[in-house]
């Protein structure tokens, strides 16, 4: 793929460059420059600094409606237009590449700018008609996605209230369990991770937000930290309970980590809570506009060494603090900044990024506790709010 | 993007191209080679039949666990050998690029096949190495997903279990409302579309299913007919339900769509629905193996022309039949095929399809009806089961 060169028109040269996207809303990029929610791909670009989207006709009243493109065109015009152009057979519709080649010439313009994760399969059949392509390489063609507007805060703060109403709905359950040979037992049915993932669901979506791979999982398959838990919850364990719903109504995400023991806990499990506990609240402290991501990783990691806990991240069993502190949030759940180790980039005024560090051995289990904090002047400001008690007798 | 050339070693003359992802589960490609669900993309490629993922080692356990990878390679030993192999200083990590790089040196891959939605960024930098990328412009990568396995139409039927408990629960709750100046009143307050929603997001959850964008609307929003639906539910209007959950568990879909009424129907809407109802039978007569696509979306339009209701498709705002009659269905919701008018392609044994003839009419309102049909042998059975009472008093 070429990079644009310097043979653009005069007229071109101060305008920004058009972008162009053939994805659906799963694409977060797409889903935000267009504010809309698509299962299909569609095309969609920009003119300066505005934006088209092209809707098939029973897509137009809801793309009027619900995008935020500043002007629409329907797919049906733009085809015949592609099609006289292109002097396709009657009956004949155009391609993708058609269209776009068609819209390039109707906007004038001289070359597109896509990003990393634009199709590979249009991108070559555009180059191949001539068309010129800058590749953007960053995660993101938008850097300032990672600095939130108050509106998306909002929207993440909402997110947060349905995982917060998922700890409820756990804190609850928990309580009202009866122990009975080490398993415990609700409304006369073995608790298991399953049962506790159905209930966060519901509640989570009572608070507006969809929670797809909740983990809620016990002991030793904690360490596992991927995995969603399976089976019985057990007593005297660690319980990890990581929530991260999304909100259909606008795509954002809430992403938060409290850890359970339903029973009575060992002096080395209480340990290791609390000094879970104390390296989010070293990072919290820590965290401001102008700090560097990956000491704050570094310092929680180097506190936790400090207090015997060591860390293998490499090897096929990690243990200790395998896993990154934190990472932005947004319209992906994982999105950037990522703060881990040796990670250079500085925080910055209006970031809004996870903190979740966690401990974990094969035989005593392991502790996770993460909250969603929003980068302010001078430090951050919680945005994720559930209590952090844990041990329920 | 090149085509790869007969510059391959001989020995690997007669075995298949090598596949390459870079992807999370959220490409349907990915999860189908993969049946792993990521939440970040992460690599995998084939070496004739064997399959291989790439795991961060906070990751492995799980991936060995759930994945359906004959082999599993940690990420750290594979960085690990791409930092050696390209000097990289101590501390560095090596890109996607690298690692790939690195990849087709140890398994001696001299090409890659890559999907048409392969990220464009990866490839260009691919190419640029000198390594050759052969994209393969279809819509899958994997032809065979449009004929479904024994376990995949059983993930089918479960999926439009989901669908038919959100029927349910309409019906009790249209049964239970009362009508109270035009509007719905359900245990107290008025029935809206989004309440609706909310009803049947928590049926399909007890199903094992997220049921996402669910679209309950009436009257003339019906006649934008993606729109999911806003405000009160009226009564003696027609209510299209359109219910696509999707179980977490495989990724496997359902989708089926009812009309309703709430009160007394007027004898245009009768006729509407009595129409549609009767252009659903007649596509589900005419669906067997060999019968071409087109022909059957065609003949229900002709059909509903013969009755009187005229189609306009290709307006900003369309009415009549104007969208596909049906689709195939499995990790997406929308798959090859699509039964839409002049679609050449025929029907195959194994194939999974909806059948969703529908009429809109503003002033009148609209009617769907959908269900999802296995192809088998001179025919096809219905994998979607719910009742189709819809005028409810």
């Amino acid at each position: 793929m070429t990079q644009s060169n310097s043979s653009v028109p005069k007229s071109q040269k101060n305008r920004q460059p058009s972008i162009l996207f053939h994805a659906d809303a799963g694409d977060s990029d797409m889903l935000y420059f267009s504010s809309f929610n698509a299962v299909d791909p569609y095309l969609a670009f920009s003119v300066g600094r505005k934006k088209f989207g092209i809707a098939h006709s029973s897509e137009y009243g809801r793309m009027v409606a619900e995008s935020g493109f500043d002007e629409i065109l329907l797919l049906q015009e733009i085809s015949e237009g592609a099609a006289r152009r292109f002097k396709l057979p009657q009956g004949q519709q155009p391609d993708t590449c058609q269209l776009v080649r068609h819209l390039a010439k109707l906007y004038r313009i001289p070359s597109f700018r896509i990003g990393a994760r634009f199709p590979a399969g249009l991108a070559a059949d555009l180059q191949q008609a001539g068309l010129k392509l800058e590749i953007d390489k960053n995660v993101s063609l938008f850097p300032k996605r990672e600095i939130k507007t108050a509106t998306e805060i909002e929207a993440l703060r909402k997110g947060n209230r349905a995982s917060a109403a998922g700890f409820r709905v756990v804190k609850k359950t928990l309580t009202e369990s009866k122990i009975h040979r080490g398993q415990l037992v609700h409304q006369g049915k073995v608790l298991t991770s399953e049962r506790l993932r159905e209930l966060i669901s519901h509640a989570a979506l009572e608070e507006g937000a969809m929670a797809l791979h909740t983990i809620a999982s016990c002991g030793d398959q904690v360490c596992d930290n991927h995995s969603p838990g399976h089976g019985p919850i057990m007593a005297n364990e660690l319980i990890v309970v990581d929530i991260f719903p999304r909100r259909p109504e606008d795509g954002y995400w809430g992403d938060m980590t409290r850890t359970f023991l339903k029973g009575k806990a060992s002096d080395a499990q209480r340990r290791l809570v609390r000094t879970v506990k104390r390296g989010h609240e070293l990072a919290i402290r820590m965290i401001k506009p102008g700090q560097v991501g990956g000491k704050v990783h570094e310092a929680v990691q180097a506190f936790f060494e400090k207090e015997g806990y060591e860390t293998d991240k490499d090897s096929k069993t990690p243990e200790g603090f395998f896993h990154a502190l934190g990472h932005g949030i947004g319209l992906e759940v994982h999105e950037s900044p990522i703060i881990r180790a040796a990670a250079p980039s500085k925080f910055k005024k209006g970031q809004v990024v996870t903190v979740e560090p966690g401990l974990y051995y094969l035989g005593l289990g392991g502790v996770r506790i993460e909250d969603v904090i929003h980068l302010v002047p001078g430090g951050n400001e919680k945005i994720s709010h559930a209590p952090y008690k844990w041990e329920i007798a």
